[in-house]
């Protein structure tokens, strides 16, 4: 064997004629792949014996998923649209493992779409609630007396029309279709990226009516934080538009209401979870507004962070990518606004390479975006992957996004993949999970470690992606080490359970 | 303005806190675009005065289609499966300009699937071709008299059966639908990759009866290098099994007879058409074979390139990478062979990471191989993926073959806009373009350019592209110094259609 091998070298390195043995080409492939194992993201850490031993038990349900999916491409879901696996994914160990995982914080959901459809209806449970059903669309609207919002059939009592039905079940069953995405037929959910969009956008308006009522406001984000936690998400940084909530009566607050009123609603639930360990925002604006209105919203957030500094993460510009405003186009009011406020941007949340939305990768960086919104075309960049991984800025990975809106469906094209075997500086959220029926975290999470990540990524990787949250938050020095401390605590707990539970 | 961008260079560089301009602000950014523009593939080019005109033309075109899709989403082909816009590409004048373009050589084609159906067809009207219809499978196979080989229905001869048909073009129809892979119908080509594998093979199945009858593979390679020919390729990598042809009193020819015959088309056909530069032959051997099969078939190819010399390029190993052995395990008979045959081995053609199919790209790499076929999975591997840049290996990417065989459908997902964004040594083919309708090379070079590749890439990309074809090409330093000036002459006769006929 060894004189067969021989060739190897000349062929390795043509000034390099000696002789190579079977055992030499072993070492050069191992060092390779070695090479990989540790640029890739956790690549650095050691875990100690207990972490070994419930790594191993993580690895064997992963090798046996993977296995069957490669051994049976028929039952490999992640190859298809997420709503075709979504209700399975309970059965996995390897979720059920993450699931009990903690996993620090979540730092890219927008706050309208952060609850499941279930707590969504219990909110139609409130009093007060008028539905204008028309077209197919759905408009909600709370109030003492028929609303005068324009309605094309007619506004109607939903205590009412509930009391009415026959059946309740099928009444309430089709109220919650409407806050969701998440359909079993395939022509619901194929269709072009606008299309998509659209139906995200019809989800997103139904719910707005619901979540400005002040009391449903409160009630909303509570249950929001307890599914957060539950998912044993510890932090939430909340991409938000101030919106002016509205009573009863009509009235309408300032827009600098709402965040005192979340961080109250934080400041309660962190008093009943004492492990919780809070909200930040990230007010944004819809990259589709005019200028003005851009730079009123970003004045608006300046005087939210001098009344509630710690609430105030920064800024950021939200909404379709490709159909809005270019950042370039704002950079007036952007490098006015940088002075006093972080960015968080949104970049290359586009499948298109070379257009005025991809460049958008190019100004999140030279605005200093702390971190960058999906970076999903920023694969297709090599400089500006070089100047993200020098200027440390995080990209924010939402995978379940990415399928539901249009950019990708077998998850194993997703760049993230690319990102995690570079060892770039990567945190995994979720985006909108509530308009999907996915876990606050979980299961991004899971997809991305089964789906997308190399099958030999382990428990090391998602250590790495957990400390990562925590790292690239907002939260200063003080208050991450706080966190990390926690996480600690917390880790050792889960590693336990892993090996008591699925050892 | 300049004083609102002032803090912009604080948050580029921490340690350099002066006041910038916009002007610096436009600078920088220009300067990161630019350093991506270099690095691309032909990112070095220099036009002509005259190349600039027709890039004119070409950039016009492809704005137009870009910017098209853009804006309509909806209007976006290639977001979609490759069968449903297949019949629409005929109307691009991208498409129409990259067909007239000389193409220099496809380096990655399987030579019995290299003839389009039409052509195929008319093989079937050569006498004594007997089929076996059954089970909605279909053989084929030429003789004297009735075929010995089972049929689970009866042999019938093709003549008899078209004459006594009362619609021939419906016969037909039927007949070539057996040699194609493409169908309008999106069941027939949705489905898990194995599904889509095994519809490959029938295809491959069927075209084997014919193709290794001796009259019917002359015509057949005449027929498929006119095909190349007319699509301005000049010179063909064929991978090849060696495979017995046979007369039609059942003698079947020893191995080597095939090359020889491969070898007298080519030269009759390069008589005819002296501006062709010929052909070489990769012989293969499917990676499921057992390995003294694939001990011998190496063996046959020595002998072959010793009769030869110029006929053979080298090895390889063909069929569905993740079911196949993979490559570490032919370790002995391969490091044998690569003392004097090169290699040329697909690796990577799959989406999943971490598996044994995956690693293949490792073992390529440390064999030596020349080119790889597909390297799909490469873009997770950045130390192979710098050892592939670093030894100048070339990736033989086949966009529409990745499509039709289920590794991906929105080809903007494609892994080859970051090799192209990368400049890696990349070359472009089309694998089997017979099995699914597409042109010998234009569909390819026209799907990469239009949809892959950013949209700003330019006649450079496309010029890189075709250099690299004989760049990468197993010719000699003589021979491919002779079809560079070929290329420049046929170059230059373009650049000038390009402005007569489309400026
Ligand atoms: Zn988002
Ligand atoms: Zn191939």
């Amino acid at each position: 064997m060894a004189v067969i091998i021989a060739s190897v070298l000349f062929l390795l390195s043509a000034h390099d004629v000696t002789a190579k043995s079977a055992a030499d080409y072993a070492m050069e492939r191992a060092n390779l792949l070695a090479e990989e194992s540790e640029l890739q993201v956790g690549g650095n850490i050691r875990l100690t014996d207990e972490e070994n031993k419930a790594n191993d038990i993580l690895m064997r349900y992963k090798h046996d998923e993977v296995d069957d999916s490669f051994n049976n491409p028929n039952h490999f879901n992640f190859s298809r649209h997420y709503f075709t696996y979504k209700n399975d994914i309970i059965d996995s160990k390897v979720y059920q493992i993450i699931r009990r995982m903690p996993k620090g914080a979540a730092l890219h959901v927008h706050s309208s779409l952060i609850l499941s459809a279930d707590r969504m209806l219990e909110l139609t449970y409130l009093d007060h609630l008028y539905a204008c059903f028309a077209d197919g669309d759905l408009k909600l609207h709370f109030s003492e007396r028929v609303p005068q919002q324009p309605c094309t059939f007619k506004w109607q009592l939903i205590s009412e029309l509930r009391n009415n039905t026959e059946n309740i079940q099928a009444f309430d069953d089709n109220l919650k279709s409407h806050f969701t995405m998440y359909s079993d037929k395939e022509k619901d959910y194929e269709g072009d990226i606008n299309y998509v969009w659209k139906r995200f956008e019809k989800v997103v308006n139904v719910i707005k009516g619901l979540v400005e009522y002040r009391p449903a406001a409160e009630k909303f984000l509570y249950e929001a934080l307890k599914e957060f936690y539950e998912d044993n998400v510890m932090y939430v940084e909340l991409r938000s538009g101030l919106k002016a909530l509205y009573e009863l009566n009509g009235t309408r607050h300032d827009k600098v209401y709402m965040p005192r009123l979340y961080h109250r609603v934080a400041k309660q639930f962190k008093e009943d979870y004492p492990d919780f360990v809070g909200i930040k925002l990230i007010v944004t604006k819809q990259r589709s507004a005019g200028i003005d209105q851009i730079r009123n919203t970003i004045n608006l957030a300046r005087i939210v962070k001098q009344e509630l500094p710690e609430m105030v993460a920064g800024f950021d510009l939200v909404g379709q990518e490709d159909l809005g405003k270019p950042l370039i186009d704002l950079l007036p009011v952007l490098s006015d606004a940088m002075e006093d406020l972080n960015f968080y941007f949104h970049g290359g949340e586009t499948n298109w390479f070379g257009t005025v939305s991809d460049e958008n990768l190019v100004d999140a960086i030279l605005l200093g975006s702390k971190r960058i919104g999906h970076g999903y075309a920023l694969i297709k960049h090599p400089s500006l992957m070089a100047a993200v991984r020098n200027r440390d800025i995080a990209i924010e990975v939402n995978v379940v996004s990415n399928v539901v809106l249009s950019l990708v469906c077998d998850v194993r094209n997703h760049p993230l993949a690319t990102y995690l075997a570079l060892g770039m500086p990567v945190v995994l959220s979720s985006d909108d999970p509530g308009a999907w029926g996915a876990d606050p975290l979980s299961t991004d999470y899971y997809i991305a470690f089964v789906g997308v990540a190399s099958k030999k990524a382990d428990l090391r990787m998602l250590k790495q992606l957990v400390i990562n949250s925590i790292r690239y938050s907002s939260l200063d020095n003080k208050n991450k080490l706080d966190m990390y401390r926690l996480l600690h605590r917390k880790w050792n707990v889960f590693i336990e359970d892993v090996i008591r539970i699925f050892g």
